[in-house]
């Protein structure tokens, strides 16, 4: 499959670039895409880049009624030497298969999808921002088009591949958000599909984010779906707690997504020997270590956000305000960083960064 | 919005309609589509009965990344005076509205729906095939269709009904099937989706079902998330048992689907004088009970298979055989007391068909 030929098909047309200064998170994308067919008996096929445009599905495709579906998210970086810098790329491909293992939706040639990215990017690279915090965001998916109302796995398939010039996440910029404790709602549960990427788990997450933000909270923090007691993830990212100078997150258990971000900073923070454990932790404990003046500092992480410090607990009525509401000392200096390793701007000694 | 005006494309060409001996569940659609979109600020407008065609979509739009959409399942039966029944409909109408709810979906009109649908039906009378076991099976459903790769509710959707003509859910027709109670997968918990009928429910169900059919089994008995010993749906499908002369159901606990054929069959068994209980039930407890002897039948229910008799159920490591394998009395009752009150064919006590 690796021996595939990509057919490129380049835009006539160019669509005008976004003012860097006014890029927002996942909203224009750039003048082209990558999409491969997958038919039952013929495997993955007709690899193709051409003009980013809609795509024409039977109304009954399973995806518009099961979900049967799996996405990753990456970013590319230009360096101030015109080079374009992609963080940990073999991750995300690998995670997507395992991903899609659990949705039952055929396996992809990591190798290959990574060189069809790699073609894409240099085909739009002229809309990879630079200015700081920018980045251009990559969104491969794949969606189950089969028109079949039965409930089972599609037998055809898109691999699609689209890019997003990106501003910061949050509006903001990096600076403390406000997290709510959700007590109801529960994202994904062991046996479930927390640790695939895929929609499902996004759809679940809805209902308590709008609650929380009528509330003030820009995002929620997930406990587990069987005790309620255990912390998961923090919105779409991992999280982070720096307790009396021990760094604690939760332990992948199978709901929670392992995050390539998670992943480098427990890498980085063992390689700055500052203690890191991957443990349960319950919410309980991060409200009693507040108390007893040892919760330093809560971070969420994730390929979006990068680091998105957390200034605020809300759980059970009871409110707990981290570091004055101020980023912390090592969220910043993980953000910091991991940035300057992605766009170049500092060595790589970890072997993390492909250059496209 | 009920004063809103349907526009009406007839199509050309008809396709050729199938053979009825031929029919299989959801593979055939009818001549004509609904569809009705909605806009932030503008409501749901532009509602049109327009020829069945595919529909096209920006590949950033929600429905492929965060699995924002919900569905109904009904069905329509020609009798043999040529009349049009539904049954229950604005049951399902306001089901879609409770999974919209849960969703984060703009609530949809249930009555102009459900006017909507009927005139789509009238449209294409002539697709309802009348062999036994056959009916024209209806899917509503909406999807989300804003091109935005936030985590967000979508600004835009999609309201659309498709019809297809099908025969029994079962190629096999009613009889018993054989059950693997599921120990790993979870197919929802309570706090998450399981409720309403969205997508990522099914999507998480294929796991498990695929390696269950690997074992010869065609359906998974799903148990709670939490404890993982309490009975809750099996397959699509709510599920009952007769024990020693009383029919117990697992009762609604927020994470199990509220059928309407469920609901439908605990009034016709009060009706019936005959005892039916809703509440956790352990699949220990079934096990123990057929060990008594004291199992007497156990059935899914649901409207795409109305009834489906179960046979026989597989759990760590053990088997047990139900009624020798035939389609228990009180099954095959509740079956051709519902189809028939569903066609027409008996007198309906109960004011749950309508006529379209």
């Amino acid at each position: 499959m690796s021996e595939q030929t990509i057919t490129v098909t380049l835009a006539t047309e160019k669509k005008a670039k976004p003012d860097a200064s006014t890029l927002v998170f996942g909203k224009t994308f750039t003048d082209h895409m990558f999409m491969m067919d997958y038919t039952e008996g013929k495997g993955w096929h007709d690899a193709q880049i051409l003009p980013y445009q809609p795509i024409t599905l039977d109304p009954a495709s399973v995806i518009f009624h099961y979900g049967q579906t799996v996405f990753e998210g990456m970013k590319a970086y230009l360096t101030k030497e015109e080079k374009v810098l992609l963080f940990r790329p073999e991750k995300n491909m690998e995670r997507l298969n395992k991903s899609n293992e659990r949705l039952c939706i055929p396996a992809i040639d990591e190798e290959f999808a990574l060189s069809a990215l790699k073609q894409l990017i240099t085909v739009d690279k002229d809309w990879i921002p630079t200015e700081e915090g920018t980045s251009l965001y990559i969104r491969p998916f794949i969606i189950s088009t089969q028109p079949y109302l039965g409930v089972a796995a599609s037998i055809s398939y898109k691999f699609m591949i689209i890019l997003s010039p990106v501003g910061s996440y949050y509006k903001e910029g990096v600076k403390p958000v406000k997290i709510f404790v959700e007590n109801e709602y529960v994202r994904a549960v062991s046996g479930g599909t927390g640790s695939a990427k895929t929609a499902g788990n996004y759809a679940a997450s809805l209902k308590a984010q709008q609650i929380a933000a009528e509330k003030g909270y820009s995002q929620v923090l997930w406990l587990d779906g069987v005790e309620k007691k255990y912390i998961e993830e923090v919105g779409a990212m991992n999280v982070f707690f720096k307790i009396n100078g021990e760094v604690v997150t939760p332990v992948l258990n199978g709901s929670i997504l392992e995050g390539v971000t998670r992943g480098s900073i427990i890498e980085l923070l063992k390689h700055w020997d500052i203690p890191v454990t991957e443990r349960k932790i319950t919410v309980e404990e991060i409200f009693e270590a507040h108390k007893n003046g040892e919760l330093e500092e809560a971070f969420g992480t994730g390929t979006a956000a990068v680091i998105s410090p957390i200034g605020e607990f809300f759980w059970n009525e009871q409110v707990i305000v981290l570091n004055n509401n101020e980023t912390g000392e090592l969220a910043k200096k993980l953000y910091d960083t991991i940035t300057n390793i992605q766009n170049g701007k500092i060595e790589d000694p970890f072997g993390w960064t492909v250059e496209v």
